[in-house]
């Protein structure tokens, strides 16, 4: 079991870790990368339900377009912002997934938590309170699903995109790490176009709790929850155990951790 | 003739090599990439369906976008994630152009071959159960079309995807090699708008039949092996016959093949 | 107050540095990358206006669709080809936060913005004098919201795009620079589809000053200038003193800053 | 005047340099770009009148779309891939701007100009072929438009196009060098954005020659030639005269030009 590492004295030690001046400022990039992928990708579905009055959000071809670029593009930049200061996880279930490969700290994980989620629901309130006319929206499944299946679909979705998160930022891969937020943006998008119009094509917790809060509807957020932690924490440990066996990593996936003395 | 370095003995030895622990984790890096590669695409037609019920899948350009962009962001990240393991293949047709251009021996191709037939029908299957209210969506060519000639489009769009995979993966490339998954994507993506209302634009033998295998339907599944096999194989003798004759090549397409005493 | 290092003395030092033949070729390459810019993005919203003869420009989910993949495409492209000239800014409020922070002198900025104004009204007229039967489009703020309202969305969208701007150009990313202009893009057209039907999308002061100047409409042209100002003074600032504070930085922002003995 | 470098002796042993072994094999890979570039542009047009039977090609945001996308996939990736053979121009106006600016040979430059129409014309009677129910669609301009008009506006995009091409294959500009071949896509992209439905967007004459020959149309020609090959030498001279003068380039543009002893 990876949590067996962190034993009590390493939890003192790793939370004075999570402390430092470095760690603050990886939370601030975790919250602004956090703020601006929600801000365009609630703002998109909001965009396109301002051409469909009275209608559900993703219900033709060209709006789905539009959720999944939004998704792919905003994703991708707000990763690589952030990419060299926090890791850019940008998403509870990348930091979920980090934290139970061992790439991060569990008191680091909970403040990158409290940062994502705080900025996901500032962005909603920012969006609330400019964009006149149209309610925040929140995600939803189709009909025709039910619970289980809804949340199974996003698990399979977020395991391929923390799968994407740790090939991206594991440093064996030389010059690809380059392109690496460029990739986990294009695996979002595709995610986004053949789930959205079932489960809803969440794959970030932050994302669902953020909009249903401003929205006020807590219809199925387990959804948005159980399926992509148990998807993200198999994708870590898939890939560090099965696929690409650690050597000697250095990579560079959370808050650096410093020899404390 | 290529096939002919592969001497009996040598057959047993590079049989030897193609289940060492490194040719594994390539056959599960094959699989994983290959089953998201297939979700994606394969979800995104149905995605594309739900909106239109009743009609055939491609059917207005928004539908088609839809195709391309799910092609193109899904190839470009699932051989962005496999790249430094399995040379992300993803693609029968490419195992097969790298083979009969002695990159990669014939029993390691037939392990990839099986890992992508498995994760294609692992995918489906799991689209089937999970997106409700749904068929799965297999390949078809239109009406107009005849089984030769829409043999010949796909061997056509499989000769550029191969010829791209081959380039890419050319390490005289240098800083080039970097955004090669990218470029796999794009040239994917193109062809899909080029032929996909014609002869389905397929380009992937693998997703042609998880798809056919999950919704019964096996008609013109020819189509989808004749023209992309001699497609691939035609662009790797071409790439590294013609344009680009190997001088002392190093680069990394498939199971690093590991010198055997 | 980041002006103060501005000293009487090193301002007329710093206007000798700001008429060198470097400086000269700055402004040209502001002036082309801006024009272009312009161009793409005036232009595809005359594109879809064509299409739909009678209706305000971005009423549809493609149209949108269109706008966003015209400021992705044609700033990512804009900005790659000034980059190493003049640090590829093709944006008033991406100088005005560079020189907030520092990176560019207030001679020098001011040169700047007249190139890419300029190349603003020069795009416009072009495109009015060759797309014949469409007037040029300005931007334009949707009904329900107020001209507050949409200048602090455009001030929230500048500042996600100035902070890009910031962290695409800081030399301690490394490897990461190489694809900061297609970042930059990338952040850009996710704006546009979350805020386009809503305050207009523009972000660029520079766009929406040549569009007003050639259709003859400056109506709520403050919004466009209000909001993106201080949101790109806020990015500098926030980035360089709170997320990334300097230590050595030498990366090549704007016009090298030549030692005047 | 930048032709006068070609003295007739020197024409005598350029042309020997252009029937090397490595020149002809640069030939081939633009031939093999340009067959695929070709294909896809046009397919994509012939597939979205297949959408639209009985109207005129690009006629409503999502054909255009499929249009712009088509041309950025297609023609990143087919100058990706000849890149560092033939210096991947796949078009006739780049090879015109290079042989302006003294990048290739003219003997050379005509050798790359009969690869890249024959590729068209090849690529347009498979279309032809294999497509069956559509004809091969060939670039028009739009009723309200003078041919002086769209030559303008062809003339302005070649410029932005050929521009982008000397940026991106210029030596000096180091890391950026690799991500040249998607900025030259997405600038032809955004290109098409904003001119398709006015001049038709074509931005390559040897895509309206090969279109033109198989649809029996050459009404309008000249517009696809005229005002592109001045936009490309001017956008070369532009670059290598005005913004960034050479001082020691030794960047790969086309055939290398060998010692001739």
């Amino acid at each position: 079991m990876v949590f067996c590492k962190m034993a009590p004295t390493s939890l003192a030690s790793s939370f004075r870790q999570s402390v430092t001046s470095t760690a603050l400022r990886s939370y601030v990039a975790e919250f602004i990368s956090t703020f601006f992928y929600v801000f365009s990708v609630v703002g998109a579905s909001m965009s396109s339900r301002k051409f469909l009055p009275g209608v559900v959000a993703t219900t033709d071809p060209s709006s789905l377009l539009m959720a999944a670029i939004a998704n792919a593009f905003a994703l991708a930049s707000a990763v690589y912002i952030a990419a060299n200061i926090s890791g850019g996880h940008v998403n509870p279930a990348v930091t979920f997934g980090m934290a139970v490969a061992g790439h991060v700290s569990v008191p680091t994980a909970l403040f990158y938590w409290f940062a994502q989620m705080l900025a996901s629901v500032m962005a909603c309130i920012v969006l609330r309170a400019t964009l006149v006319g149209q309610r925040v929206t929140s995600y939803a499944i189709t009909e025709e699903m039910t619970g289980f299946g809804a949340s199974v679909v996003e698990g399979v979705l977020t395991f391929a995109l923390v799968y994407t998160v740790f090939a991206a930022s594991d440093s064996r891969r030389g010059p690809y790490n380059a392109i690496g937020a460029v990739m986990i943006g294009l695996m979002a998008g595709a995610n986004v176009l053949a789930a959205g119009p079932f489960s809803g094509g969440s794959v970030n917790p932050a994302c669902a709790f953020g909009s249903a809060i401003v929205a006020g509807s807590f219809k199925n957020q387990a959804v948005y929850w159980v399926g992509p932690l148990i998807g993200a924490a198999l994708a870590g440990i898939v890939h560090d155990n099965v696929v690409f066996p650690p050597e000697n990593v250095d990579s560079f996936r959370g808050v650096p951790e410093a020899v404390v003395v």
